[in-house]
């Protein structure tokens, strides 16, 4: 961290500042220039809340050089995090598929996708039981009976569950659930993120709407300072001033978290455009862009039901894409031995 | 609503949706045009789920006339929400001001920070206890404590209280505080927002840092239907591309937000710019384009302590600007009188 | 600007940095930390292009202490620029009112509302002759013969006039125009921002849809870097998330504009929010948050003619605005007298 | 066109309204509700101006059905474009690749830079003459001098060429010069636009910074309707919040502008992520998203100049990015053919 200092700061507050920093074990390599003097700082700065001293009267800027986070940090911890559900990893060069309704809705639309996305190639199945809606008035999710059928889609398929915790007291309600989804908007709720940092299922924390890759990755520290390293990031999409999709995919994000972190980063093409018909080339992006795995929304039929969105994959459709998916992964992964 | 439907839809699904909405009390008029057939629906439409019908495949695109909020719509409600606290009004012509620090650190400085902004016009005290950090190492808050130290204020004072909880299961704690502040990460925590429907203090709900007027009367939709009327919405400033100040005031939120509903809108002109010396001419334009109160950070002695933020303003400085803003809200008042 | 170079620089890299940044007479301030050495640079570092240098293999980070621009810099002009145009006084305390319809479309339509306006309280008028239209298809302004009746106009009112140009070529048409327009889309249109920086009238440089403050103040520089000082800044609303109001008016630019920058700053409200009835509480915040000036669009018989916005005040709304505006602006004055 | 009328329209409106669309050849297909009256328009829209109609006071909401462009319609030009150029073709299931460095510096660089790329695979030599910088004291390329140096690396290469252009009045000295590119700040310069539509070389659009597909693609629209049909749209990011990328690539944008538009897309992963080692996953994604190419950036010592951005990729780098994506783009033409 290096901290400006204003022109002529008070000794006072100058002295007071630099007792705190050795206080925390913080080394200070002082530079005066002829107008400006500098501070540099040594040591874990992750301690240091950087708002409270560029509040000070004698600091002009403060800027950090190391991250702010530790355990989510590749620097710290070089090698990819793999994470093990049921008989699938996540990470470290495999690619993970997971698909499945936005919504639980009945035991045979659940167990119908499921059987179907297995034979298709998914690795896990994913279902919403907890929905979070912008409005009270819509439809909020199956809750512990959605739980419940997916459970019986588990139990059908061998495939493991990922699915939406939206509160802490819900918890007692997941032991069938393999991976714990935090969704957008829940993305900076800290006790949430903490109480999950507390028990031991993988912790999937999906990027909020318009928070920067810095948040998304202090959201994941969140649960791994509180005990939990296993935690997947997952992009679907930011706020922007577009409008045609409903969000734009930020594919960029799989190289960069990939660079600044080691933990396992995945891609929702549904959510992001917001458009079934986007979401193919959206994947096949995805997995070139080097991801490790997708989360895309499959549901069985559309016109019986009125429970299904615009951005959902039939299951023909997604059995096509699937068998791109595996295949332009194979290739990149020959091509990579070859060229690189 | 109107739906505007493909051309030569499938006969049975648009059976399929005409009985389905006419089993929600909706009237159809249907218009059959040369290649495009539209269906205007009249009732109730805030019962229905947008993102459904879009999804279906006879559709090819759905717009709402009616907003989708009804207990917080102007249109139900003509006339303004005044929200009584303590023996202040929010709402209806007056002006709140609500001031404090960002966070509680001790009894000397809450207590002194309270009896100033008090003696230069402050209406509210404010003050956090529980604060939402995006880092797990930073300053958590003083949480029970500070809730202790808040009602020792309030007794000090007569000023009634405003604080941030950040979970359902902190309600029993806020006994002694006047009004429940939802903070902007957790604008769309639907589960606390439903908690926070079932009781019946006050809720401030801030807007979330990329929430749209629609999904921020929404929050206050998931409040009121739960039934708790008594909602104060707060702007706080929207995250964009410019990075000169933290957010950007969305002064425009004031008198759209007073169109659309009923409730009273007060501005965070401390969090918006992030930056102390923009609070005060950020603080006048709120109160000229309609806002019905302010939230503002004032700190006592940011020297000795490491612990106030770039963006609170000294006591002294609080107290010339609260001095210009209620003079400013008076003659606003008269020049109504005289002109309008 | 500090630089920030990696561990362990080839030395020869270094040497031949260091050899440059002195070239330009640059003073160069080394401090060796444990593991990284800064370079603190004294000196005109407004000539250094930081992209290059953050370029550098050996650079890890550079930092601009001072802005980029120089002209336009409040540091080095610490006194308000005013403008004079025809008998009146942009900036300094002064309150400039431009009013006008969005496009000339009439001699009878302009005078009718150039004499309103003016009897109103409009100190300026605008008119647009060149039309930057998103569609070809879309009316593209009455262009020479718009020009010629703004003159009409200008006699008969004896307002100065402000219209937009919106390439180089047109400024021969431009001669009986007092200030001349630059619009959002153009505000980095460095050849054309070149030539109005060579000529004597006032360029009134609105901001980009998206664009920083800093870029904003360069386009500025650009003008005044090639003779031309007298540069007005209008901030008319940046693009967001948001769709309800066509942007979002940063009315913080106001007081940070003043703050960084000796140049006039002015506030398009109508542009802003794209809806009529939101202009009135947005221009008194505008004059309520310190701007030197309002840019109004107002129209006269809209259900006649095609050719008006849904942004337009009616001529009866705008007279009672303006007398709002011109009292709020007297209160003002009188109270900075008072208390501060 | 929909138009939805307010309650109880005034009849006299309503007739000037309907005769006026009369006038355009427009049919109007009347449908009244209970309420609410909607009038469904058929015909050519694109000739209406949607805000005037939205502006008046009869109407309460305008929505279209229709995309307001024609030319670069889809709908009205199923087959791709694909635009010869030399003796290589973009579009068309063809792979593009456009590389060079950002800025031409000197003939050594150029010519190097050149065959280097040519030799990687590239079917196109890029390379800046004319540099929009945000700073009027940043180096602003060598002009006309560099324009004679690309002709002297076409030469020597056979490498056709792209080049950026600022200004109507620089159109004489593109001669030499295969492809005109308009860069992301003058993307709404109408002028500019409307004069390279009456010239017969194909046009480069880059997207605007924050500029929508609709706005995009009515650029291209005021090229083709000024009479040139050979338009090559090109993403390089947009600007959102998040900054540790200097852009966000879009990289949605591709297969979005495939469906709604006939033209070729390119992408540029250089400008968008503004950093190198992010510029090869990048690449690939869009290759994988369906684009018909790329611009890439390549220097050759970046160490010796002080000319070069962090976003270039080294000329070996190139090379080997060069053939993973050819491979890529072969995989996924089999791929096709297999499955789809």
């Amino acid at each position: 961290m290096i901290i400006l200092l204003k022109s002529n700061p008070d000794p006072e507050q100058l002295d007071s500042l630099t007792s705190w920093l050795e206080s925390k074990d913080i080394q200070i390599h002082t530079s005066a220039g002829v107008s400006k003097t500098i501070l540099g700082l040594v040591g874990d700065t992750t301690v240091l809340d950087i708002d409270l001293i560029a509040a000070l009267d004698i600091v002009e800027d403060v800027k950090r050089i190391q991250e702010p986070y530790k355990n989510a940090n590749r620097k710290f911890h070089p090698s990819d995090t793999v994470i093990s559900v049921g008989n699938t990893q996540i990470g470290g060069g495999n690619l993970t598929i997971m698909a499945g309704p936005c919504s639980v809705e009945s035991e045979e639309q659940l167990v119908t996708i499921a059987k179907a996305v297995k034979a298709s190639g998914a690795t896990m199945l994913r279902g919403g039981a907890f929905k979070p809606r912008s409005s009270p008035y819509a439809f909020q999710g199956l809750k512990e009976e959605g739980l419940r059928l997916l459970t019986l889609a588990k139990e059908a398929t061998g495939l493991p569950v990922v699915s939406e915790i939206m509160e802490a007291s819900q918890l007692a309600l997941f032991d069938d659930v393999d991976v714990l989804q935090v969704g957008a908007r829940n993305m900076q709720n800290f006790d949430l993120l903490k109480v999950l940092g507390k028990q031991d299922k993988p912790v999937l924390i999906k990027r909020g709407l318009s928070s920067t890759y810095e948040e998304w990755l202090m959201s994941a520290e969140y649960v791994m300072a509180s005990g939990n390293e296993r935690v997947i990031l997952c992009e679907r999409g930011i706020r922007t001033f577009e409008t045609y999709t409903r969000n734009v995919l930020d594919i960029t994000a799989a190289p960069v978290l990939k660079k600044l972190s080691h933990l396992p980063v995945i891609i929702d093409p549904s959510h992001a455009s917001g458009k079934w018909d986007l979401v193919g080339d959206s994947a096949m992006a995805a997995v070139a862009a080097g991801a490790d795995g997708l989360l895309i929304e499959v549901h069985n039929n559309p016109e019986k039901a009125l429970c299904d969105g615009p951005q959902s994959l039939k299951m023909d459709t997604f059995e096509e894409l699937a068998k791109k998916l595996i295949a332009l992964h194979g290739f990149l992964a020959t091509l990579k031995g070859e060229i690189a």
